[in-house]
């Protein structure tokens, strides 16, 4: 144990996100972030009259990818300041000292955060697309398997296993609606001063508002938000931190879901999340195909909510123009919230890459649960037949009751009910009519194949908008 | 204690909730909105081919107002199954036997329940605006009163009351954005079944698809939707009410942070909150203006979160096709977190109505710490009448810290930094003219007022969207 | 909807939560619970010199159950002060004017308060023994009945049903133990007054400190506290809440673990919850025993991850000597997660009394699943007897691999992987060799049944501690 | 940007965790704890009558701090299997293969990481006590030094600068109890294998149940725990990792408070934390004095809320015998929560040392409303002279109100409501009896220093069970 410090990783970024998402928090990502604020920022300033010459601007653009972390951290040793440790590794890079004019600490870090926030965001959109995509593709493939619906965990009525599958990403699609919103509101905060009045770039400005309201303007489209922030104080109001993480929370939730239900399927063996690997698991249990990796997508829905909580703590406790109680929970919670929806969708695609459903399985359930859970038509039937409402019901809820009663003793391990109610005198059907509204499947499930269609043309309609997503796939999981 | 269960009213109903939100989610009102409900379907399904008599439809519509909650708990005690209590009520009172076609318990209830928060909603976006109509009057009025603005608690720079009050509406106004949209895309469930596959609507429209489909249309639209779910299981996504009641977290956020700055401001006597009720306290105590009606509003936001915590658990956990896992929660979370937020309403809306800021206190506050906020100007002035930068910087500087020192060991009480700046000869100022620096307070508070401009207008346009916000008064808090 | 403010009923406290639970959160129970206070501290009082008359200490006694809940709304409507209200009510009965003689409204309020959770931590106590006790007893009863334990959902290694009951025990003892330090530490608020420096009953007590102190032990030990805090301010340390409910979150945890399990089982049909009622489900679906019961558990444990919540918002959170910024979280949170906790209590005895396993059915999936879970077992059989390690484990892996494939593809129904390895000359095993493997259970459940008694001892101490929890029956759940 | 992936360092360990927190979740570290693990195993299977040399027990100990992560990670990337890559290193060390027999990996990893917890825990018991200690000087320090009271964050009653000290140390009094308790009752999981049931233990003691309970006995006894689980599944329950972070939030709590009212002491100048730095800010704004510490305090309680709510969201949730959805939130917060605390504690610590408050201003503050708070006892006074009770109380009330309306107003700076109470005639007191009143202040504060004593008193305990932590002091701050 040397005297240096012991450098520990952050186990989310390096463990489960991706190169990409760790890229926008890393050390060197920010600092390219910052350098193109300030480069936006003297453009528009020269523009609006400061006196900054082209020379210097143009000497800085030619530096800025010239990132040398350690030079900033020596200087850092000595000023003990971090904002001015990278102020003067750019200016002695560009050979100017002309960035930073009027601005505050916070209009350099709040406004950088954000654009990581908005970069990681967009970030998300693509990935959330891809995975929607190929939820979407599983959802038309099997939109008429016939398979045993549950409710309360134990057979209840037939749906389709498309169906199931896109009733998942239906809550997928809501969510996604409302980060579509947010990216597409979501406010820079600007410069604006140590309290928000913007006092320094107004002065620089020559005290003239409307210059500074171009000024934000300027900015703000040169780094694409959409909106900037009319009126903050020493920092932007951290709520919008809370709205930002709780629509991943949203995000995760459809996602979660899906992951739960696929773990219960395969408690039943009619999923596994690694059928393109091989069917079979280890050698020494070949049977056990563990769902690891729908358990880690679960788990990575508590770590959002903890995130999302940590944010709640610091929504609405603003003091009067702020101040940094904020400061340590945003630099853990919210990078650790993107790599954590980074994580999960890499996982989640990863799971729709490699899983498989058993079809047989599948049917095999059915065939032992399909004549408890469609007795409601065979009593229609033999209404329809002639026979009495109810003499049939008690004729179907006796042979019922004895078939549950067989199987759940040991004395039956398959379900005769069709022939039971075949051989019951009181009922006037035979059992090839019986198996014959058995295999009648599309009566059973109804709409189900209508809704995986719309569920896939709402998809499409969102590829339509970002095509890219069609091609990304996710890196191998560690 | 008798042996009839002791009756406990619902403490947030009943303390703090107005009678409009309670109404919403009482047993009487849940009556109501389910006979809505069923009258809307009976209409739609009539349309659609299915054999319902005009007749019957209007001696529904006729006793609909009859609700006798005694009989329905009567007809529960017999039957055990509350909803069975409830149609067998309606029934009898309109003399037919036609609602709930095809309907399962859930078909009835998500959907009231849906509707409780839909109306919820309304009714909060409805006074949220009358409390931005407020809060933007005060912003207006106080625009240019410059006060002492401060970050980490202690003075930073000049800011406007105005600008102030602005800053937490522009968090209010971030968070109203997001209500809005969440109304405006909240989607019924519509009328999906046991498993989510429409199967019995689907049946008794004749395995009609296409009427299937219109027939969640006209529901929809009847009640006041604006979008019905393709594809949802027993129930639709819980996530769906974590949605709701985050967007109250967030609108809670801005309220809450202006009532803990409100009472911060309180601890330097610059705000009361009973000031329409008289100038001070209780007798024995005429100096101490308790803030209890902000700290309560800062309480209603921890409840919030609380609520909000609740249905975070019930998101991302739904098992097959759904079950009740959710159902105790929601019957907890949903309407406490309505409740918690009209709460919250009432009480900001009545401080608004009540509160005052003494501006001498203001006044003296800011001239204590004016001469220390002002430096960096005075030093422009010192260079611009031709003084040395860095020996001016050290006259300020000396003087400066001699001040706080004389008045933290309270040698002296006042700031008296002008006059000691003017007595300085390395500064070619002399007191008159440090003190014309002082009190051109346009100069300090740069684009204050221009941003409470921003702001009212912001407000002017959701007043016109909203107009019966403007007339809206809270209820007498307990 | 009359201009009465409509009533509505907690809906914890009245469909959940137990008689006892609500009375002592009643108006009616909390206003003996004051009058205790308040005649234990005239008597302390008295005794340390305080001109009181027994008379009078004698007078409030008499008329102490007199609860007259309306008289004293009526004096609140006219003094608009709840406490000032209950004191006149008290002494008007009374006819003295002794009672809260140096005492301010917290020093009432805290203490009572912190007596209702106190009273309402000993009936859980109660309860949470009780759930021991039963679950204790069906593990004992299953000690020896093995069954397919599972990890990830699928199954592992064999293990017995009351060793996975005893598992689940075993993290409510740990909780337990929790609850108990809780109570024995839970310390008193004490008479502190305005700020916590106690000057109203020090100078009622002529300066005497010595006194004060005294004061404070006898109406601690008359209440029936263990200990009463030396230092707080206007209110107690606000983080003892947390503490509390917290700890009933820990309580609820195994409790949650143990019925997502029965919901898991359910699925399997190993486990109703509503056995003892008839082994069927409805007449329409007799196979369908929906595990309600045990999903409403589940509902209470978000609950009180709410409630949890709400008070670790209000916990690091007090400025300077208090407010009552914590007043109206604790009134929704302290009750809620009283009657959260009961109420699962309720339900968990209710499950465990009426609860069955369908031991046919686990003995189906034991048959299924055995040869693969064994199969390490055959391994060391064969190499025991002679086989290369290498060629037996490969002759294992290929045949388990087959059976599963032919199982999951739906060539075979049943497990025949012993009649495969019997075939297999690799293998020097005949069938009857390996059945005798797979039938000598013992050796695969190893320690199971020991630590089934170790579970029954830990609990069988408990109920020494306290036997009244053995008589304990819930209430019918609605 | 390399194609090797971007190291993200763990913000919390990196800038706010000592180098003993590190090192004991570091990848080092967890090497370490995992050999001693095998090692105690590997003893008590020798004596229990394994066959396991001596030899290749001592070639084990010998090798074990050769700690070669690169090493290991080669092995990592060709096996895939992390648990197998360490086993292989530390065998090729010691060239035996005697560890980990009978093990399986969450033998392994549960257990590991309770020691790192136990650990981890013991580490912020020292540091803690450190703290009560430092607060437990100022308390005494300042026992009788009389300040305003504030309640509702407006003055209400005096007390004293050690009272208020003591009375935030009387929170964390209670929550280190808490801790305590904890580690005392801090239960091993034991070698449990597959699925809790100890199979291949058992088997490797060949079959004895006796010789299994003494080796769980040994390796607990190595470790130093105080228990050793009876009954748990694949892994222990999970709720245990709530216990331990909910802790941590407890503990959190009493710091937390006490950093808020510094922040809020600091806006009214009566407190800084750099005072050992020299009393000025920076020489821009001398008198600036940020409570950055205590903000960053402030801030680390919000994280640990959100380490809490994570594992809120594992406790209660496991399945049958357990699987790996825990995983993930367990790696994030259980290193985070140990981070956060520990970062806390150092940056109280240095608050602590360096802090300092302004006895003049806290005079001044006094001045100001001592004689409003003090209006009851001169009201007594007043009728002890003879002065009848209501004449007097009109005469003060009268009076006061009209000295607030001259304050608020900014007619006056001075609290000169005694030399009013003088000139009024209907009071008999001039203005030296009142000002005798006013400095008789050991009547105003009350118990204030016998509670101060009674906290030292309960700090001196601590420290003599844990006497090691008088020496400790915290690193520098970043």
């Amino acid at each position: 144990m040397s005297v240096e410090k012991i450098l520990i990783p952050d186990v989310l970024a390096h463990r489960y996100a991706s190169q990409e998402m760790c890229y926008i928090w890393s050390a060197h990502g920010r600092v390219l972030i910052e350098r193109e604020l300030w480069i936006a920022v003297m453009k528009a300033q020269r523009d609006l009259g400061v006196d900054i010459a082209v020379d210097a601007i143009e000497a800085y653009e030619r530096v800025k990818n010239q990132v040398d972390l350690e030079s900033i951290d020596q200087k850092e040793r000595i000023s003990r300041h971090d904002v001015k440790a990278r102020i003067d590794e750019f200016c002695e890079l560009a050979g100017y000292e002309q960035i930073h004019k009027g601005m505050t600490s916070r209009d350099l870090t709040d406004n950088v955060e954000q654009l990581q926030i908005l970069k990681s965001l967009h970030l998300v959109r693509k990935k959330y697309t891809a995975a929607l995509n190929s939820l979407s593709q599983w959802a038309h493939r099997y939109q008429n398997l016939m398979m045993v619906g549950r409710t309360h965990n134990v057979p209840a009525q037939p749906t389709t296993l498309g169906k199931r599958l896109a009733m998942f990403g239906q809550e997928m699609l809501q969510a996604f609606l409302r980060l579509e919103e947010l990216i597409d509101n979501y406010p820079m905060r600007g410069l604006q001063g140590a309290v928000g009045t913007q006092l320094d770039q107004w002065v620089l400005l020559n005290n003239n508002t409307d210059a500074l309201k171009e000024l934000g303007e300027r900015v703000r489209h040169h780094l694409g938000f959409t909106k900037v922030f009319n009126a903050v104080g020493q920092v932007y109001p951290r709520s919008l931190d809370y709205e930002a993480v709780s629509s991943l929370y949203g995000l995760s939730s459809g996602i979660s879901s899906l992951a739960r239900t696929l773990r219960l399927m395969a408690g039943q063996e009619l999923v596994t999340e690694g059928f393109q690997k091989g069917q079979v698991g280890s050698s020494a249990m070949p049977h056990k195909m563990n769902m690891r990796s729908c358990e880690r997508i679960n788990g990575f829905h508590s770590i959002l909510n903890g995130y999302t909580n940590m944010l709640m703590g610091i929504s609405g406790d603003q003091w009067n123009e702020g101040d940094v109680s904020c400061s340590v929970v945003r630099r853990v919670a919210i990078p650790g919230a993107m790599y954590t929806m980074d994580g999960q969708l890499e996982t989640l695609l990863t799971v729709l890459n490699e899983m498989g459903f058993y079809e047989s399985v599948i049917d095999q359930e059915l065939s032992k649960y399909l004549p408890f859970v469609t007795t409601t038509t065979i009593l229609m039937e033999a209404v329809r037949r002639g026979s009495g409402r109810e003499e049939a019901h008690e004729a179907i809820k006796t042979n019922a009751i004895e078939v549950v009663r067989a199987m759940r003793s040991g004395e039956s391990t398959i379900n005769d009910l069709p022939q039971r109610l075949a051989a019951d005198s009181r009922l006037p059907l035979n059992e090839d009519e019986i198996r014959a509204v058995l295999q009648d499947s599309k009566r059973f499930v109804a709409s189900s194949a209508a809704q995986v269609n719309g569920f896939v043309k709402q998809v499409e309609d969102i590829l339509n908008k970002y095509p890219e997503a069609k091609e990304y796939q996710p890196a191998p999981l560690i």
